[in-house]
């Protein structure tokens, strides 16, 4: 199992760097006989682009084409390729770092472990490989509807502020960092509902465990909890204790729907960090010579990447979840 | 790769219930011609114990018996299998545990996954696993200390109290929680020095998802970060950039020392979450007709499990850290 | 490591049914900054297709797109992504076959397995698939000549006789087989040599058995042998040993380049049985209801496929080098 | 998945060196809630012993001890870990080869591989390593008797003669050999009855290739062919086609139960060629510095391995076929 792939039973394995003409994967483990949701996996992918005033002016028309495993639109078991062309690429943006690493950007650590730079973009550091994540993702949730299960997602913070609570705090902070060519993170919670019980393999496939390591493999992740997370772990033990009803459902749900890294039947509640991405207006990049410049940052950048994120964390949530169903089989 | 493995290259592979005969594993993708570090082995697994007056006063030997793999303490390049006798069980604390499963426990998870129910003590997933953990993250330190790798880890906080700041109030909340036979989690974080440059997998091996995955899976394991997480989860993009220094260092370590999902050279930084245990005194547990009786919860107890964690938290970054080195090769 | 992947650190992955629009496939761990030698993989294609006039007279064009992974003809280091479209589909050659299942072909197992019959050409089962695997293998060949590794094939007998010695036979054989509508099957003898010493893993993964899966997983392979095979088991030990030169090269080679799994720098000779295919003129096919027809089975077949079993053969010895040497480091 | 595992879903890890104190291995996937046969086990690992006056003289006791996995003889559904101590070892029968590589062993190809050598016995070379693939074997075995299938194995010949038609000319043959110092290969024909169909994962996962690999594993082995094998390499198509019977079941069984690397519902059939063991009574070791010296070998040899052989094919064929089980499920 490679680096390139998620998953043991149902995989995903992707390619395709950000400038490249195409990305796309292969899925491996749908099962036969499925009718593909075309509309579902549309809808996916139209969440993941703009969807506020202050998020990215890049707009890739990411038009799926499956080349197979599909035979009139039912899945026949075999491997599901896809293709995504890449038609909006402005290469141009990014001359000028050629032969530059910019702060805080992968730039430098593919040199250092490749030997060589990827031209544009990041290569297959960049974001833009997300999108196969979320055609995965999507072919995940079709699998996991039969069962009930439902994933869905909510923008807890974005900078230090409460998105529900504080919201013009929110709104204010989003302007100023788009008008300074700025940026801002934030944290997304998520929820899994239905779950079958004793989902999760024990000791180092726990179920925390692969949501973590799906979570963390996203662009910008910098933080994971599960269930009541850091605020568990400022309790005493008698004040975080799930204690039980008479039908095994919890009165409190402090775990998250996990024990010993295996499913109970509650909801699995999960968040994700993630840091304000580094792609801001002025930045001070170094050559490989040491010397460094300043420099105008002029590829397209999302002021806050937190609303195209959320369709990510449930497309990797289903991903983890669908494959651990699989292997339970 | 199944789920009683972590690794690819430099695998440990562990088996063994918490009240079986033993426990072991093997340690696959050692290199040959090593002489085994036995002190360092030792000290490792002393560390796991009772380090503190109000921790666990369940004292096990820990005595490493390795079975295949070494020759005159030197190693054959051969899987290394190890085991460890289990010499102080009581089996008696567990017994009117029998047909009850204690609440925020695997008990119930694992039932439903296994339908049998390990008599006592938790099975597989009682953290009495997590030494074969250490035996297998001692060989990794040792293979790691060829390459002048470095890993310690302190104690961030126990309960809501900083543990460096506000140490009276942390022996006060202790004292506390060890009187009325209640638990206390905390924070611990880890530094990795010297890193080599390049190391990590893209996409879905970065080195903070792995990493996640290695911490998540620890038993009570309840949230990661790394670099700043949260923290710089609240900043604008201009206040989290690590800048350059010429010689490719950067003047500040917001990052942890990861880029993209690679190691840049600087200290990898994260710290892990633990939730207080929850095998306090009184508990309510249920019984498979869903009838709800208090009981007295009569196993061995730590009032706080950071101080052994602090080991295990090193041994699963150097498995991590020498799986990788032994991919990028 | 699904069924789709043959390789653990030098790995291909195909997908694609023999009528879908394209076949494909993603190469991970072939290294970076090598340039791609697109005249070899052109003429390795070329020795796929008919060599022969007795051979099918199904002409694809093969033309391999790179969709990711090379830029500017160099690769990055990232996975190496590749589609090859079929052009020369006759999808109503395999009309009569819907709800038809021929004799000693897949058509009946996959239905046993997906409950669903790829309508055309045996699906996922058809030799289409081998395309993809002499891209893989072509990749595979250019990455071993850095370490002067060649891999050289020849047909050693087609039905009952041997090819060289008896040529006139063979021929007379192919012209009443063509004549017939029937086919002939036979045996490809394949040389590894300049092999480095210590190449294999040990237990599971001896050269020999990942050479034999690798060999048996082409479409009708029934045969694998190594060094001089059954004719090895029929002698006494004293007459089968390879006896030592002073510079550790053997006086004979009965044992193929392999002892203990392990390759000891000698030509590594192994060779592989093909079955005559199924696909000939007449067949009496079964339907779902246990209804037998004799039909006229009117896809392109091949009377004798060993001509172009030749270069899948090599490539599979190929990724399967290439991957023990990547192992290996 | 490392080269001393075998199966992805129901999987066997094997360690231990021939000369250790012990062998062992895990067994992971095994379900939950079957009792362990031990009678089986033991009617199994002694069937690997000498049961021919003209076999082995060396006598283990093979006392198998289960570690973990197993409580009051049920399997716990986590992973069963096992031990065997070698309790006869004669280390000194190996004391004149500490610094000697034998013609046609593994000393040197280990030697090259790992520059160190396990002083006796071919370290990890050793067929003493096949006693843990037979406990696997025999819990496989009792995996697949809940769907009735059977596994067979009988000699099909020793040396060049058929073992049932030509007995005395094997007895001859054999008493030369032992007489001799000298020694005897064979072929091993193994048959697979009650297969469910559909079993087995297309391209590089097929039913015969996995077979293929398994045999080719087992020290010693040479050659393996399916169905009728080479036999079916000499003919026309016509001839070799497994004609439908209104049932599904075929008139012939060339082809030995398998379709496009699917099982179809008739027997499988295999066999496996060894070559004589190359551990005859003089043979002409070298050195190090090349120095080519005749000695006298004095370990406990077999002059005809095929007896003990035949538990190995039969274990390694029950491992095949339940991981094809699990991961079909």
């Amino acid at each position: 199992m490679s680096n390139n792939t998620f998953g043991k039973s149902f995989s995903l394995t992707t390619f395709g760097e950000s400038h490249s003409t195409c990305l796309g994967g292969i899925i491996e483990g749908f099962p036969a006989n499925i009718k593909i949701d075309y509309a579902l996996l549309e809808s996916e992918l139209e969440r993941r682009k703009s969807s506020s005033p202050y998020s990215t002016p890049r707009v890739e028309e990411d038009k799926v084409k499956f080349l197979s495993g599909v035979e009139n639109d039912i899945s026949l078991g075999t491997p599901i390729s896809f293709v995504i062309e890449n038609k909006n690429i402005k290469k141009q943006d990014y001359d000028n770092l050629k032969t530059l690493f910019r702060p805080s950007h992968a730039d430098y650590t593919y040199f250092c472990k490749y030997s060589i730079n990827s031209s544009s973009g990041g290569g297959r550091a960049s974001a833009r490989e997300t999108v196969c994540r979320v055609v995965g993702g999507s072919l995940a949730k079709q699998f996991l509807s039969q069962f009930d299960i439902n994933i869905e997602s909510e923008i807890e913070s974005i900078g230090r502020y409460n998105y529900i609570t504080q919201r013009e705090e929110v709104e204010e902070a989003l302007k100023q960092a788009h008008e300074a060519g700025d940026s801002l993170g934030g944290v997304i919670k998520c929820t899994i509902k239905n779950t079958p019980k004793g989902l999760g393999e024990p000791i180092f496939d726990k179920l925390s465990a692969l949501l973590a390591q799906a979570m963390m493999s996203i662009p910008s992740a910098k933080s994971f909890e599960i269930g009541d997370g850091l605020e568990s772990c400022k309790r005493f033990g008698s004040e975080d204790i799930d204690h039980w009803n008479c039908d095994f459902t919890t009165q409190t749900n402090h775990s998250g729907g996990v024990q010993g890294g295996i499913s109970n039947g509650m909801d699995i509640v999960f968040s994700v960090g993630f840091k304000p991405i580094a792609s801001i207006q002025r930045i001070r990049a170094i050559n490989p010579q040491g010397e460094i410049t300043e420099i105008e940052n002029n590829g397209r950048h999302d002021c806050c990447n937190l609303f195209r994120a959320r369709v990510i964390v449930e497309s990797m949530a289903a991903l983890t979840i669908a494959d651990l169903i699989k292997r339970a089989k």
